[in-house]
């Protein structure tokens, strides 16, 4: 631990000035302007094995080659963090997808493009992420793969174990994925080369204005 | 909302392909390489009043103006957002400064100097969100200011109320401020110029080699 400086007394000056101070804080539009480009949220859903996190992150590294600010939300960093404290239960996994979207919500406010890669099976809770920011900040990415597809990557073998009965209410098996309607971008994960979808990806942030073009 | 691209059909070859596809993770010590500086959480602590989100914004508008990263967590972006469904009960004190100190560690992972002002009263909280990154991360900013210069400034009404019996556990009136024993800075935000403070954690990051000399 570094030594504390030693510091002034306590004055009248100094209260009456610190009465002065104020708020410096720096806004969104500044910092797009310092980094040359907007923040976004892009929200990815689809099944378990469909490939939201895989392409958020391939996306997130080329993004980053191109010197942007930007940052991936996923399993890894959220579940045995912010939301340990969450089950599955309906309403465990509603907060859960609540504290994400706040979450993304201040990354967008920090100026970096956030990516988000969580099932998020149900168009309500996705519909509440959506409504904390303004329009044309939150483009929501449809994993298409198809169930069987999914099951037969399995990478983790949740779907071998969902089928064996020994996880309830399993996303496509015994609970609803309730695909988007009006998706920003429908992504065929499941037939589809990644570096393809990651330049599907790129182009729509180059054509919404996110990004400047390569 | 931007139409959808046509994508090809589900193939073996796609499913097969996909498989092979790898995390593209981009770790927080290629965007320190990249950003030229490393990422900190800076957690100012400090009694209601004694000007903690007033220095955490002027420290970050000048890291700001020198090009780096930054990021502020304060009441203003916390309590009506990702801790909204918190009240004021000692559990739920607890979680909420356990959620900002998760979504801390999340902007330190992406490269952001994190600056949190909270009054986070007790110790044992404190510690636990310091405990959460590795050594050297995580920078205790105690911002001393006595109680009565707080209670004079009252730029909320809060300690008015307070002292009317209309807050209950207020810190500092009705509920106990645990000061720190050994924060990284103890800063005196009572008595001294506000640029003298920003300069001290300035000198600090740089001392600490978190950012570059100016």
């Amino acid at each position: 631990m570094a030594a504390s400086p030693t510091y002034g007394e306590l004055t009248d000056k100094g209260a009456s000035t610190n009465i002065a101070w104020h708020e410096a804080s720096v806004d969104r539009a500044e910092r797009a302007k310092a980094r040359g480009h907007r923040s976004a949220i892009l929200w990815f859903t689809g099944l378990s094995g469909s490939g939201k996190s895989t392409l958020a992150n391939a996306v997130n590294a080329a993004l980053f080659k191109r010197g942007l600010a930007t940052y991936v939300l996923d399993g890894d960093n959220i579940r045995h963090g912010l939301c340990k404290d969450l089950g599955f239960s309906d309403a465990d996994r509603e907060e859960n997808i609540r504290r994400i979207g706040e979450v993304a919500k201040l990354f967008l406010d920090s100026g970096v493009i956030v990516l988000t890669a969580f099932v998020s099976p149900f168009r309500a809770d996705r519909d509440k992420a959506r409504a904390l920011v303004e329009n044309g900040d939150f483009l929501e990415i449809h994993c298409d793969a198809a169930l069987d597809v999914c099951e037969s990557r399995d990478p983790k073998g949740l779907y071998a174990k969902a089928r064996a009965g020994q996880i309830k209410e399993f996303t496509g098996i015994s609970s609803p994925y309730e695909a988007p309607e009006n998706a920003e971008l429908r992504i065929d994960t499941g037939g589809q080369e990644l570096q393809q979808s990651v330049e599907i990806v790129i182009s729509t942030l180059q054509d919404r204005g996110v990004i400047p073009a390569a």
